[in-house]
């Protein structure tokens, strides 16, 4: 296997498995001399936590990450920042009655034709527990970000045919925060968990959509080509187990527009040019433009659900697979986090290529 | 700059710009011993190649790619695979009128943020004239997948809010040929033209939707973590100019559908175990299941119109913009010969990366 | 920090600090399905291991790692090969006499210039105890090769100005591992810890040279330009602490031969064509020949020794330096583990770069 | 074959071959704004041009690049710079004795076994041919480097057993490029060029060594770990064509010193703490402490030779070999531009990496 380490400069090597004893993250590149706030940390990991509302897995594991290097007296030094996050419930008993047969949608499928063998036990490498880690990297950035006037900020924008109605580029994080769902929008957020509360009652599960945006951005970030700012995010948002489509801007909704309709014209505010509009999404040309940048994330639905569904075992034999155990109804709420991660790693990645960020900040 | 190379161990530089006297591309990591179909090769860039529909600007290049490098009678010889396209018109002349105000939703405006100039004679390096490269380079790797039974086939699902009615899954690439928007669906294509008839004397311009599908792919190709296989054709989908959104299986489609819609069940098909239905767009935790891949790109209007504008100068003086000059009123159907490569590009240094083919060939 | 990551397709990136809780690594690329011996590999650890002689440190680590991710069952899963290393010993106590002060040929003084500070407990990540890191992957790598026949055989080719007389080509291993010294010629071996006790007694280090042999490399191993064998191999010897230099074949004795010396004529044995003499070091053009690569490298003596030494403090100020506490007189013995575990590590990930190892084993 | 690109932020990929219709560059990363002096980037060339004195190979070609992208109204836009050098000469001819047997010594050899198939016209892309791009990527380095006060001067220490006598630390560029053999010592020069006489009337050849010092470095590059700055150094060097060894500082010699020799010890100059001498050759734990830093890099003697040699044909028949046409009877003082090429390339990436040179110059 490859592929474990992400970033340009900021380089995030995640390790562990859902069901050995540790999982944890290298986050290779980070500037020294930055004071690290671990209880705004700790935050960002409650928001990805699993066993939160009903709708969600009741697998509690609080998820502190213990640092084991590149912090020295709360700074960070410059050596890698690594951090271990301990797995505390092993339960492998739950898994026995899947062992020998293919959950529909699942990865053991593919898995085992790539390596020959699957950790049935929950997924091994492939589990979304490995998400923690990225929470606790992107967390890292949002801090760096946060001291150059940079925020991301993300929400749950739809769960199913549940549309929340908020206008994203003047978003108040505290309203996300205050919601149960990451959903700004009151009353989408009662219609959303009358969805979840049906499809748990009907033992099935929901996708959705998180929607994010990025305020304070410079212009001048991203490189033109092949690592345009849209192309590293939308590999950092398709790397997230579960994700569909990433689009920004207008995104699929660009391809029924006008020209005269989707172009932004410029215009002179007494001090600088800047666009009128930002259909564009906050980049051109691969590169920043300073306007918020304004993306979404499509998730599918939960592939274990608890209502029976017809597949085959190993031996190809038919089987009435019922799987019992804890699952999310949706993972929309806590993808928030993991996407705003992500995001932020981008970002910062993209801000000490252009050198808007300094390797030494004392 | 950076970020001019795309892809793992099978690396794609391109280079040149769009009014220097040539553009090229290096293909490092092909395999030796290929015998390379140079007219098979031609027929790709005759795809991308400006200047064939009435709704398409009328610059008219050949665009033949002359090799320096790593083909030697006619076969791959492990070196790296140079070429070179000539740039036949230099007609600074139609730029001179926008060299001093910003032309709404181009890439100018952030390119100047970032390098501090801009080559206002059609882009430098900014210009879509780059994925001719592309599609060269395409066009090699799909010899090399089609000696492995995997092809990849695209074609024009929407222009506009026409969109085509076609199964994706069986499409037959000779009927995508025939069609001159590269739409198989004979009615689509009637009502896509007689859309951009319209658009065309609005002095507008129109987006779309490319639809692709790879079919005889190997089960195993992605590497699970940060380099799944839909993160690295995210990334390569959204580093094409003008790209949006990029989608796969279901896409934003799924974030509406219960897991009992979206699960595919395994059966027994009597020699192996397979999924029934394939909502999952072929891939289950980041690597192929060996069924089609199929996946959507989104396009925005292009942003060059011929009607009236408001925008400023670099001044910021207020300016009504009349953008003269050949502009495509679509970049649709010619993006789906660059989209095409770029899909070929990922499989292929996926197919390296998994071992499924070999450096060396004969 | 960057850089904490070494290889094309196996990247190792190791973690942690002298003085923090545990040290690790991250192995990824590592192929599925080989059973570990654990047995094997915590020999590897032993040799490295600080407190043999008495020329070495008294600092006495078990180094025992830890796998965290994997492996199961004692076969590797293909996921990455994450394991970590207990700190046991932390006396911060021995570095405060130095805190204020700069050690002649120390790390601290660059450090600072590039960070801001120094972690003057041991070095913090400039410790070479990040290379017991190395040395667990190294193991992996070797019981990876040796599955294709391949090994690789260092030894003390000299202690300061005494040189062993071995004949490298066809050293046996059993014989390095009988000698304390890692130095196969006992008259040789006596004499340098002869060498060492004056050394010792003295208050002062030494230095010497590690020379290294892989037998039953494949023809066909390396890239022909940046990525020759002998240049990703140079890279990895002069990563490790203290070493000055690299070289291979005949090295800078090569440049006082004539071609006609130099050269090694073809000759057929009857079954193929091979060279005659390896005055080339078993790489041609870039490009293993199948016969031994052999190669040396140069280490510095130990710079923190027990003599008095002038200085100065970090506000100017003249000082008598005596450095007490626990330093080896050498470090070359145990050097000749890290040396043959990053030559595991290149050749094996070239090995997988050539397809001449498969990503899954079973 | 991979491998064709060089560096980590600043990245220079070659391409083309001894016999094609042209070799070249693309050098990605290079900040924007700088202004190109081509005469200077001119005389690089001419320094490792062929034909010069009675020692080198006749071959003689101008070797002016043509810059293709990249350089706008004299100045770099911070697209890639991309230069094409055309190949003037194509005498296979030559070359048809040598096609049906093994030279003793060439890479034909190793590259058959790799690749199926060699270019026996003259090596392909083995040829040293592909050196000249990297003198014209490194040019441009140099007047990056320049601009920062860094100067990088290499020079001849050896041809055969003829040592120079020259202070490395205090050299003067004029001196060197005075010289015929870029030797500063005139005593020296004589008698190496009385040897090269004698070794060519012998019909054989010859190998050396090339020191080289930079200057102005700044402290604080090169990253702790794996990227060391003498492990980058010690690849790139590594990868030229006949490179048989690289050491910094005093390199091997320092094997045999005893610490208290070897150590630097620090003083204080009034304005700031140094070290008093710099055994350790301007680096300490991976980074650049500001002091010259200074290395050796070993070339062998070239491979062709005039008098005859045995070896065996493809058939494994033996053959008496005597090499007609041009060839170099020592490539030393060719080499001496390439390798302060290869420097200049490193440096200027260490700079980039740790913020002391900025993407964007005006």
């Amino acid at each position: 296997m490859a592929g474990n380490t992400f970033g340009h400069l900021l380089r995030l090597t995640t390790f562990g498995e859902s069901h050995g004893s540790m999982i944890g993250g290298v986050l290779d590149g980070f500037p020294s001399g930055l004071t690290i706030d671990l209880e705004a940390l700790q935050l960002e990991m409650e928001r990805r936590r699993p066993g939160k509302g009903d709708y969600a897995s009741p697998r509690n594991e609080s998820d502190i990450p213990e640092f084991v290097s590149g912090l020295f007296e709360g700074k960070t030094t410059g050596a890698p920042l690594t951090f271990i996050i301990p797995n505390k419930q092993h339960r492998s008993v739950d898994y026995d009655s899947v062992k020998n047969l293919y959950r529909p949608s699942h990865a053991a499928y593919s898995w085992e034709a790539k390596y020959g063998h699957y950790d049935y036990r929950g997924g091994g490498r492939a589990s979304a527990r490995e998400t923690a880690v990225r929470v606790a990297a992107g967390a890292l950035c949002k801090q760096l970000l946060l001291l150059n006037n940079v925020s991301v900020v993300g929400y749950t924008a739809c769960i199913g045919k549940v549309k929340a109605n908020v206008d994203l580029l003047t978003i108040d994080k505290s309203d996300v925060l205050r919601s149960e769902l990451y959903c700004p929008d009151p009353i989408a957020e009662k219609m959303m968990l009358q969805e979840l509360r049906a499809v748990k009652e009907a033992g099935d599960s929901a996708g959705g959509i998180v929607e994010t945006v990025i305020r304070g951005l410079p212009a001048g970030l991203g490189e033109p080509v092949f690592d345009k700012l849209q192309a590293d995010l939308a590999k950092a948002m398709l790397s997230i187990n579960a994700a569909k489509g990433f689009s920004y801007g207008e995104g699929f909704g660009a391809a029924q527009l006008y020209g005269s309709q989707h172009n932004d014209p410029f215009e002179y505010t007494g001090s600088k040019v800047k666009p009128l509009s930002n259909h564009a999404g906050g980049i051109l040309g691969g590169i920043s433009t300073g306007e918020p940048l304004w993306f979404s994330v499509a998730f599918k639905p939960v592939s274990s659900i608890k209502s029976t569904q017809k597949t085959v075992d190993k031996q190809g034999n038919p089987v009435n697979l019922t799987i019992e155990g804890r699952h999310d109804v949706t993972i929309v709420p806590r993808a928030v986090a993991v996407v705003e991660a992500m995001a932020a790693l981008v970002i910062a990645d993209h801000m000490l290529l252009s050198g808007k960020i300094n390797h030494r900040l004392d």
